[in-house]
């Protein structure tokens, strides 16, 4: 029998007060998504002016994160012309994410979950994904 | 040109708190989900304890009550075999519910979103999508 | 070779037309889908005030008439629970719909398109979708 | 509560009217489709001899274009190898679309909508793009 380490819900609201206390500082209106060590989605907040399609993105970054225990930007790397993971973009539907945004949340050398953010470039996904889990792990 | 008023953030997290009370009251961790009028996610809490599978349900009740500005339980009459939408709950891919749990937020006789709950019974679903709304419309 | 007959986009018109003033008429504001005897999509119209949800029905009720040449009601009748067609509502991803408002376009025993409605009843539709095919059979 | 802009059914009648008239300049039947800013269709035209496989790929431009507020064709600058939304195209389950020939319809600042157009090349599905939206400006 395993015995998981997983975010609650409170975890998740603390992920996503770091995450939008960063957005409201960079002035972007984010989508941001938190899913357990499963892929399942735990919570998330549309910020007003975030965008729609970016919803199921930050869905999408987040479950590809906690699932594939992996950062959305690393597959980006690996899935370029010529590189091994080429095409793995379109995997289950589309819904492997390779675009940054998405972190997975380590505790303790364990994935307990991850992080998407959706609806600024790539890189303030990133960074507002990355302030997230630090004030998480502040918060501990 | 329209113009439609619409729930913000805020609004979103005060239809979730009165239904997570609820919920806490009746003992059943629940899925819950905000849309705005249009259909598109704004909040989703899974409390801790609600089911994986009603995640989607949660959002699908939110987007039908308030895409087609209908509670899903009356749908849920009308598509009884026999009835006039009976087969209905199959169509846009399965997304439209007609299974209680599911109100549309109405604010001045305009729709301005949804509330999609899911875990428990409909009828309990349907009590504490009411719990949420009566919140809301309480803070007004 | 086969030639066939087919709905022009200004037939296409000419259907919606009809359609829209008879959901004028009765209060009901529409989506209203054309489809070409193939059932690829030719026109929609969402009314103001028509159902975000219904705009997928619409479209689903119009692919289904002029692809299976049959109204969408009729399916109705043979998909009850019993009888032969039980089961059909959830075919093709969900996009055979069983519901009423969807009608083949029939111009000397062939069948050239269809027309779908969606956001009223089911006799609602129905009614609308037949206001828009006796539009076009008086504009001939 | 947010109050929002929204282009109505004559506004996406005119942006038609505008892109019809540059297709039929260049020669070039389209697909024509205008969303809400919800990403939802209001409108669609299949002008006759536009390419079946083009309906959706026009609903996915304008549907994108509105959702991300962001033209279709700037989408497809950053998502090129190496660039830092390389594989974005597949996400959405491919509703993401980064090929030309869909923008955001503006108003005093504010997205209120979009168009798609596809069934030439990319250029000139952003030109006639371009055309309904100057058409629709120039009519208020």
């Amino acid at each position: 029998m395993l015995t998981i380490k997983r975010l609650d819900i409170n975890d998740a609201y603390t992920l996503i007060e770091g995450a939008r206390a960063k957005a409201n500082e960079i002035g972007v209106p984010m989508c941001i998504a938190i899913t357990d060590e499963g892929g399942n989605l735990i919570a998330f907040e549309r910020m007003d002016g975030g965008k729609v399609t970016s919803s199921i993105i930050a869905m999408d970054k987040s479950y590809t994160a906690s699932g594939a225990k992996k950062a959305t930007h690393d597959y980006g790397a690996v899935s370029q012309p010529g590189a091994p993971a080429y095409g793995i973009n379109s995997a289950i539907g589309g819904r492997l994410m390779v675009v940054g945004g998405g972190l997975p949340v380590i505790v303790d050398g364990d994935v307990v979950g991850g992080i998407g953010i959706s609806s600024g470039t790539p890189v303030q996904d990133q960074e507002v994904a990355q302030a997230g889990i630090d004030h998480f792990l502040g918060s501990l």
